[in-house]
């Protein structure tokens, strides 16, 4: 039975502790949050104890830790929990600063655990099954991946001043999804920002619109939106053109109803936001962590993976801001 | 080059006209109509003629007539064309009374000149190209058929009293669906009407709103159900089950566009009635019934096939007003 | 905290048994089995007791049952239940005799306590959303409903035999939708069934392919389908016909990933079967249960709703059997 | 009735030339090119008579030319037709080199004669209720403009080394289409190209395979992708997410059959390429020609269309071979 301790009790930190708490062969035993009390409300609910984030990593009795707290914590915390010789799942990003990721990194490596970076979206059912069919030839070589990611509504401006900016906070999922399913890492990258959606975010130096287009040392290409605001709700759609077809998956509707009416045949809105689409997603990354730990085997995407990713939001945000392509070096 | 003579220069005489006009190996050298000026204007518009239906048929220049008049005229113009050794397209049906189809049947039988009925959804593309993968083995055995099948709006109240009813003037058409996808021919029928879109309708002995219920020898089922009604334009659907699949075909939408607001996504209205939906059919159609004739082959479907269907609406109708299931005797 | 017994710990009984444990305001107390191991496995995943379905009925701690025992064992339960006093939710049917059932209902009465039957479809999310805006006015007068039902596979003939006979074991849920989206009680039923799919279940005096039409006493029309196999998965789909537009529900895919290549654009099968499609469904049935006994309200569907279908399947079979329409008395 | 002259009868000048003999107001008199037996054929189909190019140039009894000729004689017979003082409808491009565009223009507008390029794309009806609906506010301010644009097949290599490259000469009608959905000029253009489909074309110095983003002054942006092979059939789809909501149009596919098998549910592929997809968009913007023509309108989409859509691709072409942003000017 594997010992988990949950360090940050808020909206994330509860899905990742809850399916701990369902998954067989797994058991949540500790949490900890600076408002005591969602620990301890946490803790009830699950049967675990609240305590100490302290407590949690030098607790002899746990063998993983979830890193659920925020951004600028994640690093000294994984950095403290790999010394310590536990397990570490974070949520995105390590931090912040690549060069910060890549020292993180290394005190992972020397103390020799296993480190897996919350990039949930590999484990969503339609995404996962299509990266499949695409390393089992269903398509071909890949030649044009396409990625549309749109989230319902800006966030408070106070979040996106601490956030990184757009590329780092929202489009560092879609740099992952691109490495996933380019099969290759990109080497040049070019990124126009805007600022469409709410002013307050342009005054805070950040955009709320942007693409960017990458390519591959062997010429594959990949382009990428995003936008802060649907109407229409949590927009998720990712299309890969290959030698051989096409293989695309999109967004979840709330409901299968269609409507048919001199206005035109409506299905429903999709689904609201990344709790409810990605809830399965959640539920399968913890279950592969858990598998990876039990088996032996490394965790999938590793901290390599959640640098090269920020390398890439990096180059997007510097080619953002000069208006100039931006080489990358993964070394 | 096949000379034509057009009987009949309403809406879908025009059509009809027209195909043969831009049809290589057809022409259309006659058009006659109760309304003169009529006749004269489209045959202006065609290069044609504009004679008497009596000086169509005499005339020893024309090799085909079109029978597109009202139907109490049909079977005394298939019986005079027949006589005459011209081969015939009518319209459905041939007359309200299947004895008297049977009649003209055998005129058409003794004259020994082709005869084609005027069922054009066999040759609407999406489902003639359903039936040639039918037919080729796709599903394996049929074993439902299900139809379904909307007029956007009912015809006036007039017109209704003169049509045969619902069964025999709109539900013939799926009558001859089901035959055509079926493969084998129904032997019990099971119907109930309402009047449910309007009340004059009902006044006027007439149902318009209807399902019906066969059966064949061998136990395939099938369903077909109509309504005189459809807010959202033509509704023109059918399904077939079969032992290793399901095959089906369904609205043409007037453009590809979606909007997705908060509302849901919504799509266009499908095309509003038959003269948009089976256009390409009526083309199909006609050409055909060219190739027909020009190759020395029997034009299908054949005067047996309109016989047929109209014997179905013809024990759908009792078996609305007895409540009681009817069988069919082919013979 | 309501305390609940669960008769019956087979595949429907611990899905019942599950959706109680994870429940808030809902206990898991005691399952019992004719297969004590099965019971005692089960109540050690759900901190239950396992015990005999006697000490169940008979224990004073216990204030809901749960049947999910064979079919003849239904009526029995439900009467002793209903005479200790606890709350019951009884898998579909009740018995397969009518009167039996009407005999069992009368127990229930008696006793004054609630009884909710398992008809899941109502609760699956897609169903219900279409049932709401129907009630809401959103396409108007029901004119036409259509329900298309297909299992991926037949049972064993086995199970065939103590069944009831397709109309009574597998329709009985459509017979429960087209009530729940009439709004109004059929009164007349037309059927055929015919054996397609297996020549064992002929050979049992079932069928495994039917049709059905229905008419209710104000003229709306009923049509539902039924295949026992159907080699693309689950297929579960309805549709409205009404006065100002058409509502329809359809089937759930596993995956949201079309793969388009010169073949053409191909979406996942749907869902394999009834505990993949229906889970959310059974997960707000029992939250309904727990809900209505919690609020003091009447569960539904109720053991009224169990008789009016079971009556409709009677009526099927007799159609189906004798070739002639059957009229419903309500009463 | 406006009289045409036909330069260059090949495939899109015999589609051009058939919508004007199709049409009433407009008349084929004279089809000229350099294959005189084509001219002749043509001619002789339409009723239109043969003759040189210098003929119609400088016959009198002809209003407006359309030119369908080689790329490299565009220019020059639009000037002659222009001093001529007749009406022009021309195949894009006027010429590979912006400068001489601009030069033809020129003279064009000296002349005072309409101008009119074929970017058929704009009428397809799909598309242009897409722009209709844009205009009109049903997604608000447009913000990000995504063109995915994929022939079935690359056309022969000593084709593609007379094109201009593929931004010129495919990717332009996407440029184009960019322009018209934006409402605004782009001034930032990105580009990535690349040689996948067909080494031949790497070495002819283009790329087959194709990412460009794009900039206006305002801050919209807009993503294109082009390939130069889809096995899939001829895929043209156009998505504008904008400040209320989302619009998108999409392919045509060949029939409205779905199979479902175990495999999943398969629908028909695309249409096969132009050809079909755009015949109605190639008949109604000649239509528009004609309309502008006889109510005295200028045509639109305008040699100043064709000149910014042109210098867009030359902007592509520059950025895919520096790796560098290029800003647009636009005078």
């Amino acid at each position: 039975m594997l010992k988990f301790g949950l360090i940050g009790a808020g909206r994330i930190g509860r899905i990742h502790g809850a399916n701990v708490h369902a998954r067989p062969g797994a058991e949540l035993v500790a949490v900890a949050d600076f408002d005591l009390k969602a620990a301890q409300a946490f803790a009830a609910e699950t049967g675990a104890e609240a305590m100490s984030s302290e407590a949690i990593l030098n607790s002899s009795d746990i063998d993983a830790i979830l890193i659920c707290s925020p951004t600028d914590t994640h690093a000294h915390l994984i950095e403290t929990a790999a010394r310590a010789g536990k397990a570490v799942f974070c949520e995105k990003p390590v931090d912040l600063s690549s060069d910060r990721v890549k020292t993180t990194l290394q005190v992972v490596e020397a103390a020799g655990v296993p480190l897996m970076i919350g990039f949930n979206r590999r484990f969503d059912p339609s995404f996962a099954d299509l990266h499949k069919r695409l390393r089992a030839g269903a398509v071909g070589e890949v030649e044009i991946v396409t990625i549309l990611s749109r989230d319902p509504a800006p966030p408070p401006v106070a979040y996106i001043e601490r956030s990184g900016g757009l590329f780092r906070d929202m489009m560092i999922h879609d740099f992952d999804m691109a490495r996933f399913l380019l099969g290759e890492e990109p080497v040049d990258v070019q990124a126009f920002g805007s600022s469409l959606v709410d002013p307050a975010i342009g005054k805070a130096g950040d955009v709320d619109t942007a693409v960017v287009q990458m390519r591959t040392a062997s010429g594959k290409l990949c382009q990428i939106s995003n936008s802060r605001r649907a109407t229409y709700g949590y927009d998720q759609r990712i299309e890969v053109h290959g030698s051989k077809g096409m293989l695309r998956a999109g967004n979840m509707h709330k409901t299968t109803v269609e409507l048919a009416t001199g206005a035109g045949l409506t299905i429903d809105p999709v689904q609201d936001f990344f709790l409810q689409r990605y809830a399965e997603a959640y539920r399968l990354e913890l279950g592969a962590f858990v598998d990876a730990l039990s088996g032996g085997a490394k965790p999938s995407p590793s901290g390599i993976d959640g640098l090269r990713a920020q390398r890439l939001a990096d180059a997007a945000t510097e080619s953002a801001k000069s208006g100039k392509p931006v080489q990358i070096s993964l070394d």
